[in-house]
């Protein structure tokens, strides 16, 4: 058995490691496209920011490590083509030349690709110019080499997602100052905008400057300063609410508003793809192609709430790949499925969710009502409690628990809060339910009602504690 | 409806806010004994160590706050016998004098009272002589009277569960050399040992010296020291591991070994005791006398994986108290059952567990197997990383998870991980299962398998792995 799998990152490397652990005799090779497998691109702000001294210290595990549980790796090496009749991977080797590799069964983890938004210019601009996209750790390294070379003093982010909200904290704490700029109408739209507000007073607190509902339409050199010599500098222009012009003068952009999902090597191999144009894979991870299986970014998303979406997650890409590894080997696993759990830090502040908001629970015919509340953290007497700001949302036809919003301080646990509603959700647990939940309570750490339960009991009083008064009085009347 | 409700801690408040959120015409009385309903007595130990500022604000809620929810609260009253058959409560009113009070239906609430070791000498020496047993707040004001008095120096507690580290570290905060006895091998006997030598590592280094397998045996006055005059000082006496004579001569003694239920209010009138003696109740806490409920720490705890037991914590005190007073009004709630969650903090450590240990998971027919594991809080490359020590229990004959335990330091999130845990016991997920949980994951706050999964995925491998992969070999064989 020859098991071979494409892409180093969460999918291709999880793969790998659980057939490894599986079938000790199995051959296992991993085709990595770059000299970096099993790096944590979630760890990329942390390194660029400086507080990763170095980034080999991003590596989930080395070379050596891997190579020590019995898998092969071939790295920069750029799988161009599946045989699929022919069981056989069509490789670009690190001196250009072609080979290829015969395999028995194929794990394709390509991941996803950065969006490129079209913005006037941005084509034409690069790393030369300090106009960066982040995703790989090539990537990264043109953007410090980028800091190093020109020491900017100001740069705007395009975006202001997830990486595009760490990416501000991580230039600020360079000493940088950021403008961000986001088309949508607040800041981390995964979250309600009442949740993202409170993200944006954070970065205002930091001295980013934010624009919302705002389009970066254009990128360009600004060509002279006053005296006439180059400045480096770059003009980005763009739209404001009110579709006025807005210009900007900084020394970098860095363009992070997405990413989609790198299926050429799959579609050109004769896989269908489904949400976003991933491809389309079953709950074992199989792509319909015989002895193909896939995982990760580059893949469908099976959410236990929405059906089949598209969510590129490490977490998912590591359950995913484990799945596929596991099953290329002959086993039956299935993928349980995504709930969309995501948290992520903004300078002091932790913003988490897990499940479906609203207009996301409506697509899939639920009623949905969401109250929110800003329960302690721990008990207010005990020094240094603080409110998490909590969105709660059920069902109002059955009760069931749809999702849950946080956002709190960071030392306030909000990031292993949410993991209390996601397990909730993973048992389609009611809402009023949670109430029954026996969670640990020490007054500096928690309630007796622990947060979670006490958003859960607003969402209840909210909604169905009329409902609750009339229900006991037919009862009693009975 | 007349409901009164007797106790004006967790179990006693929580019900009567369930009947007035549930009916708000309901009339409903609490009947206190002292005059300090809704007071958080966890929080004593912050009271003590000086870091609450003022002893009101231990208060859950004020007497305003409770009664503008509509209840009347008679304080500083005792109920000393229940007339069953009159549906009646008897009374010592603050005054000294008898009264009694009609009911409709009576929620019984008395919670527990600290028990008293076969110490010599203990039963004669009390507040004035700097020997203190701690459980409500009027022992709280006698031990900070006692503190204020004597300005003790040294203080020797007996006992080194919840209360006793919280008291050890309280007590430390004051600048109070502490020396901590202990009678089982090892600190904090809830957890496993290899866990509790944490604890106790961490009291080493706050310089609280701890005698464990050391029992103390008399308790007496020094009469007088070098000079000739009254020192206040208290002589204790114990034997060490080898039955040795042990002495300490310190200035305040803490007596905190735990409680034993306070049933003689219902015992008396007629109800049945089952666990520890706590009065037996059925889920619906219902006591079996007619009219009469009882929740808290006075009954007996229906446990989701013992079955019925006597566990007083006041999160299961709330809970119980809810369905209580619903159930008084005619319900028909069910308490879901405890599972022991419960995490302490001591100094800058957090230890928590929730679910069985193996020796409890034996007396209820599982083959337990626990594996210990140490997975950081956090990617180790974002500064700050610290391993979380978890002990996992699982049951080898299905793979159900059975527990959890953790030692990790403050700011790791261990607290709220726990109730992961927590949530999969209650949904009795197999520890191999956790694995597919969608958990939260930033690298300052996480993994992408969280610490919860690794921990679990450790007990796999060890447990489980040979078998699944044989399971594998026969599939591909097959």
């Amino acid at each position: 058995m020859h098991l071979v799998t494409v892409g180093g990152s969460d999918a291709g490397i999880s793969a790998a490691l659980r057939a490894r652990e599986l079938d000790p005799s199995a051959e296992v090779t991993v085709v990595v496209a770059d000299a970096y497998p099993n790096f944590s691109i979630c760890g990329i702000p942390y390194y660029v920011s400086g507080e990763v001294g170095h980034w080999r210290n991003l590596a989930h595990r080395t070379s050596a490590d891997l190579e020590a549980t019995g898998m092969r790796l071939r790295l920069d090496t750029f799988a161009t083509d599946i045989d699929v009749a022919g069981h056989r991977l069509l490789l670009r080797d690190p001196d250009g030349g072609q080979s290829s590799l015969d395999y028995d069964e194929l794990v394709v983890g390509t991941g996803a690709l950065p969006v490129r938004p079209p913005i006037a210019g941005l084509d034409e601009l690069g790393a030369a110019d300090g106009v960066h996209l982040l995703h790989t750790m090539g990537d990264t390294f043109a953007l410090t080499d980028t800091l190093d070379r020109i020491q900017p003093k100001t740069a705007l982010i395009v975006g202001a997602g997830y990486v595009g909200l760490e990416m501000a904290e991580g230039l600020t704490a360079r000493g940088i100052a950021v403008t961000q700029v986001e088309m949508l109408p607040e800041v981390l739209p995964t979250v309600d905008a009442e949740l993202g507000a409170l993200v944006r007073a954070e970065l205002d607190r930091h001295d980013v400057q934010v624009h919302t509902r705002t389009t970066v339409t254009r990128i360009r050199r600004a060509s002279q300063d006053e005296g006439g010599s180059e400045t480096g500098r770059l003009q980005v222009e763009g739209t404001d609410p009110d579709a006025e012009p807005l210009s900007w003068d900084v020394d970098l952009v860095l363009v992070v508003v997405g990413v989609r999902p790198d299926t050429d090597l799959l579609v050109r191999a004769g896989a269908q793809t489904g949400a976003r144009g991933a491809v389309a894979v079953d709950e074992s991870m199989a792509t319909g192609l015989p002895h193909v299986w896939a995982a990760g970014d580059c893949v469908v998303t099976y959410h236990r709430l929405l059906g089949t979406t598209y969510l590129p997650l490490g977490t998912t890409a590591h359950k995913q790949g484990r799945v596929a590894g596991e099953n290329a080997l002959g086993g039956t696993a299935r993928y349980a499925g995504s709930l969309g759990t995501q948290v992520v830090k903004v300078f002091d502040l932790v913003a988490a969710r897990t499940g479906l908001r609203e207009h996301e629970a409506v697509t899939v015919g639920y009623r949905p009502g969401t109250s929110q509340s800003s329960p302690d953290d721990h008990k207010a007497y005990y020094p240094g409690a603080q409110p998490i700001s909590i969105r709660v949302t059920g069902d109002l036809d059955t009760g069931r628990l749809l999702g849950a919003q946080l956002v709190g301080a960071r030392g306030t646990e909000t990031a292993k809060r949410v993991d209390t509603y996601a397990v909730a959700l993973f048992h389609q647990m009611s809402v009023d339910a949670m109430a029954e939940l026996d969670l640990s309570y020490t007054p500096p750490l928690g309630s007796p009602w622990d947060a979670v339960q006490m958003a859960a009991q607003a969402w209840v009083r909210d909604y169905q504690l009329p409902a609750q008064q009339a229900a006991l009085r037919s009862l009693v009347v009975r």
